[in-house]
């Protein structure tokens, strides 16, 4: 047997009261608070359940439930399109803004380097270089493209610009949206997983990143543009919510927007639609059901397609780093990849905490209060240090681009000037056949260089007060450390033919190692260390390749480096960055294990006054208002009566105010000390008394408890997987006491003996 | 303030005392019984506590705590080498056996066709399909290789072989392991959604079905080893659980390691990793922490590259259907793309409703009884109609493979019979240059045929008493639905090249038609619509093509397949499957919508009896082994007393009776009229009653409560989210009646208007 009808009409009659939204923005949320999935959640089934009896009645209310039901994809649709979008006008901007430093096309002084070249007659990829439609400063001011006064001139020009545009981005993200800066996904990802930052997603700061980013890659600064890519898709996605209210006004369902706008941001920021869609559900996301995925899925490839069809990089690749190799790798390469693999654990602990360290003193100290002063000493020192090393003054991509390389037979640069001997015979054990020339040796040098630079430079980049991402930065300490590696155990192979590893190894004649590859899976591993991805990290690395040959390599580099780090600090650079700046972050993979209960974590402690409560039918609307104003607890627990403390519901403050100044000024006969009543019959009062209130409406009848025994460990899972705001503390059936989602962050930090003063927001 | 030493020492103590399991079996589950994830959670990270503490004591706890700790990575390996080992084996056994069905090679019987022929010295691929060592049975029993004699013959032998095979196959399933039939992920979801069936995954059922998945396959059926692989992999993880008590006592953490064993078993039945880990986080898994993508993302690696180094399909390749296509597609194909979706969709939906009518007609009527017979008649009819028609002959991986292929040079398929006129000068609008030869129009024929043939036995196989996955089957309708529509799309083009839609499509002299991109977006489309999957099916199809070239009309028919498929009925096959078993399978993707509150669930009903509970120091052992005696219920609500039905916790019959057949057992002076009591001190009781029972170890003090307010879509989604077995609904802090899971799928089943009596088993 279900309900009887009257039970269920009555049940559906409570639910009515309590989500009708009798005055405006009841069950809305205040800046900086968290929401409540399971309300939102229950919201948006009323909606579904609201528009499906409807559709019954009309056609045009079937359209409109049609409509509604193909929003979700139309959102998809549209984050796809406008995120390929921005991000090829990104590309095609930061590529020929990063040229300008150096010189100008005067055919068209909107081509880069490459573009104006790429008409030119020349035949050889050197002399195509220097083609005469592209002329450097020097050559164009002064007429002279060599000698030491065109090197000076050069050198002063691009720090000039440099400067000119990191001066540009602070000055925009300082003076229109402050939100701006950074990479954002420390921010997205406390975002999603349901707080509330009015404005971090708004149209003004997906303008400004935009433009800043496009600054800050194209000035030289050691940053990618991959992380604030996820951000700016992220602005798409919340643009385009504005659009439907199905999910404009319920939180619940713009952050299933969200999560798949970011998938489709790694998508446009690699090429790699299923290691975004990996990045998002692994990295990033707090609720994704498999509804989610699928989306996510469909926004990344219409992300991915778009920019394909923008074709920012003119090879029509779909992929930002297209590698492929010829040689198979060898078990016995394990060993320099397991310590490339150590190397990026190295790196990401060190990192993170020297970059840690010193966004705490930008935090604590003066430094904070001159954010464009830092931008611009760190943008010079960059630049005075970048512009005589040819791997640090080009862009950080095309280095990446070039160290991922295998040398082929026309490769002009400098890593691949190996000595080729066409007399030389091949002996059946003679492998391989490349000694490495001078130029090599140089390129090693430079790299060197280049590795220290990049390490320390990138410590101090991110966080400024820039649009920056660490995606880049990080894959480039990789790929040079992988590269030198890779040199190394060639040239060691080469030289030391008849040692015993070597001699198995490969066949005579051929080549048996392949530099780029170790530059691959060194990006690999540093990425890893820093970020602690693994499973959208493999195959973000797969896609690139396009085959399952390296993943083994990949894979045992990713694993290495995950587990160095680890044992230093759980922490990846965005848990220790939303750490620092005291988001109310509930990691998923934060293992509880301590032997704490609810009773020792709720609130009233021992000595603590009892807990501010509200009775069904006693209290007036003057206590009321005295509570509010005295306290500045989100919420009320409403019991029977003081000496029972049998709960029967919860009352969010925000809402409790809205309806006391909505009664105050709508409602006849409610004055000061009224009562107020939470019961379904009014109270039996004394003919005297003022009208009573009634606000059953806004009480939450299914508030959720535990008793005080509950484990924290449970009481941890419950918070993460329900999304809860509070929960209430039972005995017996007695209300105990309230465990807020800061009161679990809390004592999470506490038990991890950490600073529990991290935690600021509610 | 955190908890003073003593509060906390006297929390851990409470947990010791429910925790330490103090007589054998307490905590553990009857057969067909729900887990509690919770409970089993905790238990976990107990466990993980001690052995932490442990560890710090000396060096061979540390080790041991090591061991723990690098545990979960073993078991993946392992499973990983198993269940690769034994998809090889299987692959070569199948190859051998399927043709043994026609001949035998006479250099060595143990070689199948193709490795017969392997080192024959023919040149062209006709000529080595029938090099002298392999015979056919008639040629080596009568000499005659043709004729009307050989033909029927070898027709007869054929149908003796077949029937041979699947007479062994249902034998062994009948007589050792009843477990081993079907597909085996119907059963496999239930029991990672927390049920337990004993012997499901055990060693025997490992042993049989991997033999008679062979016997079945080769027999003929319509049927495909794909699920099946996933049932074998998990028995390889269940086996391999037994090796580590972390895994074996503790059923929560078992279930990880069965959902990454499913992703390897997916990878080694297509050759793909990441579509595996995806299938099974889409389709299979339940509670899928991210520890645990990673873990199964390396179970699948491992497996997939020990099938490669086995090698059974001789070709190096990782994926059972290569392909690599030459042409691009065209946005107009889209159209006929879209149509193959529908397609798809139509006949997901034919063969779940034929095929579940059908399993539901075995189940009541006298047909059940007799399941060896029936496979008999099956395989009779199967071989009878195939043999005639080359492309049912053959096995249907390899009529995939064909059909899945794109014509080159030196195809000798029937399919590829096209004429080529060498002295037709191509003009500038004639495309494509390949009009249908004789061979191609007949083949069409046989594939129709062929086509309702596949339709129609499939739906009678499936659910049969033998190891049957529906992959293949599935997949092949679609290649063979998909091969036709684009053979007629070519031909249209070629004969039609003037039409406006033909005009602007290609390029002159070009091919722009591939008839084998068709046949796999109609697998995708026909797989998609029996099963429902989405992502992973992508990903899969896209790691056999291994370019996302043709990932957009993978995803239209996909997404098409599914849509039509859904508006006909939400359930894929294997949900239908869990229906008509009536496994307590509470399905992520089922929304629930109605207004019903958690009162309306609850028992007991008005009417019923009151709630059976057990008061905190009243109740006497007689009482309690009443009650047992009397209901079936689970579990018991402890109460303060029945006048105020304030709830202090729960205890589990099991538990319960365990406890007292022990006390009665072993501890003197506990009689019939003892009283129970639940609390932390003895209650004051005359010193003429017998000594009472403490059980307060076996008390839950943290049972799960909602309100009776609380609407039932937030009930659901707290089941599904923290797997739980029951739920205890208070109001204003009484305790008002329970809810278990089974009632909670019972009202969904209720809602949704469907019979209720189909869900038996707790």
């Amino acid at each position: 047997l279900i309900a009887t009808p009257t039970e269920e009409m009555n049940g559906a009659g409570n639910l009515m009261d309590f989500l009708d939204e009798p005055f405006p923005d009841v069950g809305t949320y205040e800046d900086f608070h968290t929401i409540d999935w399971l309300r939102e959640k229950s919201r948006d089934t009323d909606r579904h359940r609201k528009i499906t009896s409807k559709s019954k009645e009309s056609i045009w209310e079937l359209i409109k439930s049609l409509l509604d039901a193909w929003s979700g994809w139309v959102v998809m649709l549209l984050i796809g399109l406008l995120s390929g979008t921005l991000a090829g006008v990104i590309d095609l901007a930061v590529d020929w803004m990063t040229d300008l430093k150096e010189g100008v096309c005067l055919s068209a002084f909107w081509y880069s380097h490459e573009q104006c070249c790429w008409t030119s007659n020349e035949t050889t990829f050197d002399d195509r270089d220097k083609c005469p439609q592209w002329q450097k400063w020097a050559e164009l001011m002064t007429g002279h493209a060599e000698g030491a006064g065109a090197y000076v001139l050069n050198y002063f020009l691009y720090i000039l610009w440099a400067l000119l545009f990191s001066f540009l981005a602070v000055s925009l993200v300082r003076v229109f949206a402050p939100y701006a800066c950074g990479s954002g996904i420390p921010e997205i990802k406390t975002i999603l997983s349901g707080f509330i930052i009015r404005g971090y997603l708004g149209k003004w700061t997906l303008l400004i990143k935009t433009v800043t980013l496009v600054l800050a890659v194209s000035s030289g600064l050691s940053l990618g543009k991959e992380g604030p890519l996820v951000h700016v898709a992220c602005c798409c996605g919340n643009l385009f919510c504005s659009l439907f209210s199905k999910y404009s006004k319920n939180e619940g369902k713009r952050r299933e927007v969200l999560s798949a706008a970011a998938a489709a941001g790694v998508s446009v920021a690699f090429g790699a639609p299923i290691g975004g869609v990996l990045f998002s559900l692994e990295e990033v996301s707090y609720y994704f059901p498999l509804k989610t995925l699928w989306r996510s899925f469909f926004a990344a490839l219409v992300a991915a397609f778009t920019l394909r069809s923008i074709n920012p990089f003119g090879n029509s690749r779909l992929v930002l780093f297209y590698v492929e190799y010829h040689t198979p790798w060898y078990m016995a390469e394990l060993v320099p990849f397991i310590l490339l693999g150590v190397f990026g654990g190295l790196w990401g602990t060190l990192f993170i905490r020297a970059n840690i360290a010193w966004c705490r003193r930008r935090k604590t100290t003066q430094l904070g209060k001159y954010p464009v002063l830092e931008v611009i000493a760190i943008t010079g020192i960059t630049a005075v240090l970048a512009y005589p090393n040819p791997y640090t003054r080009r862009s950080t991509s095309e280095l990446i681009s070039e160290l991922f390389n295998d040398c082929g037979a026309l490769e002009s640069s400098q890593l691949c000037d190996y000595i080729n001997n066409p007399n030389m015979s091949r002996p059946v054990d003679d492998i391989p056949d490349r000694p490495a020339g001078p130029g090599v040796y140089n390129a090693l040098w430079q790299l060197a260089l280049a590795l220290v630079f990049k390490i320390v430079i990138t410590i101090f980049t991110f966080g400024m007060k820039i649009p920056s991402g660490l995606f880049i930065p990080s894959m480039a300490v990789g790929a040079i450390a992988g590269r030198i590696v890779g040199i190394a155990v060639e040239q060691m192979a080469y030289h030391h033919h008849d040692w015993i590893i070597f001699k198995n190894w490969c066949r005579p004649g051929a080549d048996c190692v392949t530099p780029g590859l170790y530059a691959m899976v060194g990006a690999a591993a540093c990425l890893g260390g820093v970020t602690r991805m693994t499973v959208s990290l493999v195959v973000i690395m797969f896609e690139l390749t396009g085959g399952l040959e390296y993943i083994v390599p990949l894979m045992a580099a990713a694993v290495t480096s995950k587990w160095v780090a680890d044992a230093f600090g759980k922490e990846g650079i965005y848990e220790s960055h939303i750490q620092l700046n005291g988001y109310p972050y509930l990691d998923v993979r934060d293992e509880f294990t301590h032997r704490t209960l609810a009773t020792d974590v709720m609130r009233p402690r021992r000595n603590d006054p009892p807990l501010a409560v509200l009775t069904q039918d006693t209290t007036t609307v003057e206590d009321v208002e005295t509570l509010i104003k005295d306290t500045d607890y989100n919420g009320f627990p409403v019991v029977v009566s003081r000496e029972s403390e049998r709960l029967i519901g919860f009352v969010q403050r925000r809402d409790l105010t809205l309806a006391i100044k909505n009664a105050r000024q709508k409602q006849d006969g409610v004055v000061s000390s009224s009562v107020v009543y939470f019961t379904e019959d009014a109270p039996q009062l004394p003919a005297s008394n003022p009208q009573p209130l009634k606000l059953r409406r806004i009480l939450n009848l299914s508030p959720f408890t535990v008793t005080d025994h509950t484990p924290m460990e449970t009481v941890v899972d419950i918070f993460r997987k329900l999304g809860l705001r509070q929960c209430l503390v039972t005995r017996s059936g007695r209300l105990l006491g309230i465990i807020t989602k800061k009161d679990v962050l809390r004592h999470m930090a506490q038990m991890m003996n950490q600073d529990p003063e991290s935690i600021m927001f509610n």
